[in-house]
């Protein structure tokens, strides 16, 4: 078998077809972004000698584009400078009941249990963090603040689960915080010897007879080369947000929203790599569902509505809760119901007014529901927030603030109006060394995967930081895991 | 290579490991369920030698101990017999309205298309259908009834997308109606003149370099032997249910379901077989979640509502779409609100009556709701349904009654108090010829799959006889595109 330019390159080679190896490395790294950042990293720092494909002009990937975020706890440098303790048991409690349904213990035991050396880790690499906290828990900000509370920890049911801590770590930056973070990881890989191919798109994963994987295809401008990878392959090369036909036959209610994460590379190729040759891929269907309202976060004295006038959820829930409760309980369909005393226009966002009225009923109606459904749903609303209560769906007392003034007003959020943003949270099941798993269990020989490739530490129910967090954690643990695997 | 009993034999061979056929046929199907006898049928008659392997003792799989409900439209001889008029069009629209998100409409159509010759072809293997309707839509009911509603077809919002018919379509036999349905899809399947192994497990699909599948490693009670597919392999091995690992990988939720509907060789194995080759499997969190409350059917006079004590669907909407809304939407957790006057014993289960109380307000109390909250719903229902009317959620007016005659009670609609049963739909990807798709999207050569190895044509939103509809259908159409495919 040889290759040319015009050569169909199926996803999986055996290893008998090769026609002779281009190059050689010992780990493989199949994409620059943050996960293959740290799995170089941490590959070349073991002994390995590492070569990196990245199918872009330059380095970064979409955490480059990101916010920045890093989702660590456990009383880090920054929680601790900034008041706030954490211990690793908060951390594992939360997530345990955060990152569901049926939450992978071992992996958010592995992530929490090492989440104060993982802070060390990116703090010896160079990436900045401030040790202050930005107190108005959204995003994205423009400070150049270090810590923030990054997900629900502070607000029902999850504060009564753990002692609430902020756990989001931003890199010091007023803006462009994922550009920074990569900056170092990318500068800290570079340093460590790693050779880098850019402009590299790999097309096939090189297998043996015994199933292990021993390199990889890669098409560039000028050819077609096959790399050889002695000790592993570590696929790092997105998630599927842009792969339209991918989103439709595993994910499809996360195409309704409006915004998507990502760039162009996100188009599903290292999961595609991954399932051919035996690696299987869990919860395709998860995804980080963002609903950005806030700030102002006095919004949230308003109430979420569904459809039938009813409400559903604590409104100081974090975005990518209420995001998700919107599109995959609710039909992306819904509002937030505000008086005069508590409506002020969203900050980033203009709100898209789906209807006023002088008084509950006459908003009622103008949304063409059935009296007295929201009549009652406000008046519930006001009997008990006016003695700081909410019994139903425990918003904080912060915001429990009876809706009386008129007039009143509907911001419409469904997915058609409403800022949804979203990337996929599924991917190649890996344990905790970054190794994938086969449908049966067992590891696929020499292979290895980090980041939105995989399925991520939140399997639903994202807080922010956590694909950064475990795309980095998990890349290093990958990268190690890999070079040691002679 | 060579095998003996102790070999470990991984889930993918290469073809040049295979050390000598021992068996050869045109077309090997994996298993001898409702899809495997209709593949092995179809393959049969368009000229190809057919080899069976069958894990179990015997024929039958889980579809012999089903309820033998096939879903069949378009204007069956049962349908018109029975008075309902039916049309290809209608039944394409209730399916893709109800086995969302996002359904597979190049399937849909083709199983809508194919629904009347489907009808002839089960009549001339033999399968009797009694041209009477069983108007009380339930299972399991115990009566030889050919046709019933197995949906939500005459309810809201599917009686205002299409016009309702039953299509429901059941063997002819008081019970075990699955059983008939396959003793005569097994006859017509022997008589054709395959071969069958039975007590035959299959370990391994054999690959060639290009990919293709070109035969099966099986174990039987005396060794090993290696199978030879000379047109291609037939996965037909049933779903996961019974896979601790695969349900908690993939399906989480579903796992709470009480009931699993299989045998223990729905353990996924034809999926992982599948996946091996280079296939991919979709929408697998995907179940039929089925919320067995009724008969009788006046017990739908009452409300559904959650924890929050607010209704969210009609409560006579198909027992399929209520467990889904209830586990998927409310947590598994929730009521059937009833009064004196509604309150009967469901036929099957018993009721687990989580509360009582003399007024509305006292059974509020007792449930632990905060005042008016169930107050208001029964209110707000009470006032509409005297004048036949549920705005808000569509209930036909045929179960709409005031709630008013104390004593007022709650059924404990929970997972851990009621009747949930559960089996699997998500599954292999395949095209309207049954043939296994790769996550790019092209077919894995001489790779077929049908029934709950797949992902089936309702990818949510069961309705009860789709599971051996698509089995049969989509089995036959892989049998004979393997057939053809020389």
């Amino acid at each position: 078998m040889s290759f040319d330019s015009q050569t169909e390159i199926p996803l999986r080679l055996d290893a008998r077809d090769v026609p002779q190896w281009d190059h050689s490395a010992d780990v493989v790294v199949v994409g620059f972004g943050c996960a293959g950042a740290s799995a170089a990293i941490e590959a070349s720092r073991a002994g390995a000698r590492v070569c990196v494909l990245e199918v872009a002009g330059g380095p970064g990937g979409t955490s480059a584009l990101s916010g920045g975020l890093v989702y660590l706890g456990g009383g880090t440098p920054i929680q601790r400078a900034c008041g706030f303790e954490d211990s690793t048991d908060d951390m594992f409690r939360y997530m345990m009941a955060a990152c569901g349904p049926d939450p992978d213990e071992a992996m958010i035991a592995a992530y929490c249990e090492g989440s104060l050396e993982h802070f060390d880790w990116l703090d010896a690499c160079g990436v900045p963090f401030r040790a202050s906290f930005f107190p108005d828990a959204h995003e994205p900000f423009e400070t150049d603040d270090g810590l923030t509370y990054s997900g629900s920890e502070h607000v029902h049911p999850f504060c009564e689960i753990a002692r609430p801590a902020p756990r989001g770590h931003i890199p010091r930056k007023v803006r462009n915080k994922g550009g920074l973070l990569m900056q170092h990881l990318v500068a800290t890989a570079e340093a460590a010897g790693i050779e880098v191919h850019t402009g590299t798109k790999v097309m096939a994963l090189v297998v043996e007879g015994d199933g292990r994987i021993v390199g990889v295809v890669a098409r560039q401008a000028d050819g077609v080369c096959c790399v050889q990878a002695r000790r592993g392959v570590v696929l790092t090369a997105g998630g599927f947000v842009y792969n339209e036909d991918m989103l439709a036959a595993y994910a499809p209610t996360l195409s309704r929203c409006r915004f998507k994460v990502g760039t162009e590379y996100d188009d599903g190729s290292g999961i595609r790599l991954g399932i051919a040759a035996g690696g299987h891929a869990i919860r395709m269907g998860a995804g980080d569902i963002s609903l950005a309202l806030f700030p102002p976060n006095d919004l949230r004295r308003g109430l979420f509505v569904n459809r039938f006038g009813q409400r559903f959820l604590n409104e100081d829930a974090y975005m990518g809760r209420a995001g998700e409760f919107f599109l995959l309980h609710q039909e992306g369909r819904g509002w937030l119901i505000v008086d005069d005393a508590v409506f002020q226009q969203p900050k980033f966002f203009p709100a898209a007014v789906a209807a006023v009225g002088d008084t509950v009923a006459e908003l009622e109606a103008e949304l063409g529901l059935p009296a007295p459904c929201l009549q009652d749903t406000v008046a519930l609303y006001n009997r008990y927030a006016e003695r700081g209560e909410d019994p139903l769906f425990h918003k904080g007392a912060g915001y429990l603030q009876p809706l009386t003034e008129p007039p009143f007003g509907a911001i419409d959020l469904g997915t058609d109006a409403a800022m949804y943003s979203v990337f996929t949270l599924g991917g190649l099941h890996i344990d905790p060394d970054g190794r994938v798993l086969r449908a049966a269990g067992e590891p696929v020989p020499g292979l290895y995967a980090a980041g939105r490739t995989t399925s991520g530490i939140a399997k639903q129910g994202y807080s922010s930081g956590m694909s950064l967090g475990d795309a980095s954690f998990f890349g290093r643990r990958a990268g190690l895991h890999a070079a040691g695997s002679a």
